[in-house]
């Protein structure tokens, strides 16, 4: 591979000395693009919140602000809310938990009762899709459909399901699709979640990784009535990349949705946050800005990568510009790749990508792309992959 | 106060830099030894593997040895235990948690039914107190009994009560009293709980903190009957002083044991644990063995020194020297303390223990005094209570 590194980036050497899963599942001559990490270094207060924490040994039960840690997280997310969006999150209603699965599991076990079905858009995030499923209550999923120019929500199949469910969970920014979607779409999906009594759960972990153009609108803004129904998930990090620090919140957009939550988990049942993600996600929230900034220029120069490789490379493929995520979500079907396409480019390709039918099994034709990684490493992900499935040639 | 600093201690202005609760609580005029902190360096393996984490930048989704961190974690607790004790846990029978408190309830809640009766031994860790009552079980409170030289279980008591009851907590090494119940005591437990069906969950988190002539024996360990219904929860939080790293572990001592936990927590809905939890973990259990000792042999100087303190200049108070832990837990009722003992200490002394009303509403003429500190600040405190006390002379 050539070289062109810039601040952001880590050599391939030091990629692979991380044991992260991304980097370690697979062989050493297969280049992953899957799981959500980025390949990047650390933002510098983050880094610096960390070293602080090793420097003086501080791994005692944390205090932050003269309370308990968790309150310090909850402040940081309301002040992290109110800045970007304008949204003013009460951090009394605030519950952190280690993961936004461990939030999704427990939002579904509080508000639906087994077998009661809780919707949810498809293609969906796979422990999402485990979640519902894992705590035995029933699946109803609704297709995002693909209007030729981007995918979008359909309501009407919402309104249609929408008796079948107590709950209705949305992704905004929707992963892996990577749709933020518009106030028009967003009142709709409120006002049915109104008119059919379902508690609206929002993950919107994907919220800072918007492109220009766009822009992310917390569910809870849409009105006071759907704000008492929604319960916002998210966490620093994704955006920040530090999955493994385990630090996410919850909020309730009511007194009344807490105290159900509360009523199923009562305190200290989902567990305490760590010092370390305690400090991350604070210094993350409080002043990430300025990286995440140079972080989404990069995005953006890959995406715009991507979509000269799709255009002109592989016409065939059937893939929509994601308006927010580092997600590719790439439509293989035209090549009849067999196994599945994940498997196909594994083998051929020896790329990793996330298998599409992970994200539901009418999409074992589908792959998930990550792009979050250097330039040099791009290039050579879109270079095995043009060459195993022929770029260039329509198969 | 003196200087007298080995490689464990840390002078008084670094722990006042550490951002943990049991430093920042309290105002600075006031000497913390109440919450389970040491104030000691940090072991050198556990520190080296946090060293390396910030090294790589490696915060992502964490694997260990091609697989998901958590298996690692198990597989090094049933290594450790293999090597201490020589009991041989099932690592399929581990499920990781974040803290002690988190698998207290979340056992409570999968082996009793709301308001049926969670026997535990008083006085009592205050979370586990907190934890069956905010899980709407019954609390039944079966008190440890002073035989004039050590306080012991009161068998007779755990058997007239064991009929209200579902599960029986221990914690063993017991705190505060640090009694490390011996192997008469441990099987009558176990014949109580076999005879009256009851579910046993042993806490053995301070069992690494046991003093010479005293043996730590795993609850699982008594019979194959026995180990059948325990379920041991530990962590290498308490003896290597990383409380806010949070990583432990449950384990069940059957698969049908794990499947009603499961069936009451789907895989994912306590959360998982982070990758400076697991890698310190994994370190501390590996190879921090020689660092442990050396903080025994100072606990056991700091403990003898209480004991000295106690015998000569306060005589009226009601002391037995712990087998385990690094508590003082003292019986001050002869001084006729107000309104506590531990608010007498706080406002006189400047002291902050923690108040024996915490462990049952009977204690408040109790403190229990964390003494895992250095001889300096250990000699500060004495001196402190010794005025407050009148030292030397009876009251």
């Amino acid at each position: 591979m050539s070289d062109s590194l810039d601040e952001l980036d880590l050599p391939i050497e030091a990629l692979r000395r991380r044991q992260n899963r991304k980097w370690t599942r697979y062989g050493p001559d297969v280049i992953p693009a899957w799981i959500a990490d980025m390949d990047y270094r650390a933002e510098p207060s983050v880094q610096a919140a960390l070293t602080r924490l090793l420097a003086e040994e501080d791994y005692g039960y944390p205090d932050r602000a003269g309370d308990i840690a968790e309150r310090a997280v909850a402040a940081a997310f309301a002040q992290h809310q109110r800045e970007l969006y304008g949204w003013d999150p009460d951090p009394e209603l605030v519950q952190p938990v280690s993961d936004l699965v461990q939030a999704m599991l427990a939002t579904v076990v509080s508000y639906a009762e087994p077998r009661e079905g809780v919707l949810l858009q498809v293609p969906a995030y796979p422990p999402f899709r485990a979640a519902v499923e894992n705590a035995r209550r029933t699946l109803v999923a609704n297709a995002m459909q693909d209007d030729g120019r981007r995918w979008t929500l359909d309501l009407a199949g919402l309104e249609a399901l929408a008796p079948q469910a107590r709950m209705l969970l949305v992704c905004n920014p929707h992963n892996p699709t990577g749709r933020v979607f518009a106030r028009d779409e967003l009142t709709e999906l409120g006002r049915i979640a109104v008119d059919h009594d379902l508690v609206l759960v929002s993950d919107e972990v994907h919220s800072e990784l918007v492109y220009p153009g766009h822009r992310h609108i917390p569910t809870a803004m849409i009105s006071p009535e759907v704000a008492a129904r929604t319960v916002t998930i998210t966490s620093a990090t994704k955006s920040f990349n530090i999955g493994g620090l385990r630090c996410g919140v919850i909020h309730f957009g009511s007194a009344a949705l807490f105290d159900r939550f509360r009523r199923c988990f009562p305190d200290r049942l989902l567990g305490q946050i760590n010092a370390f993600g305690v400090d991350a996600t604070i210094a993350a929230w409080g002043t990430g800005h300025s990286w995440l900034r140079r972080v989404m220029a990069k995005l953006g120069s890959n995406r715009a990568r991507i979509g000269d490789f799709c255009a002109n490379q592989l016409p065939a493929a059937r893939y929509h510009e994601p308006e927010a995520t580092y997600f590719a979500w790439l439509d293989l079907s035209a090549f009849n790749l067999l196994p599945s396409a994940h498997e196909f480019l594994l083998d051929a390709a020896r790329i990793a990508t996330s298998a599409g039918s992970e994200f539901g099994p009418e999409y074992a034709e589908f792959v998930r792309l990550n792009f979050a990684t250097s330039p040099t490493i791009l290039e050579e992900i879109l270079s095995r992959v043009g060459v195993a499935l022929g770029a260039g040639h329509r198969i």
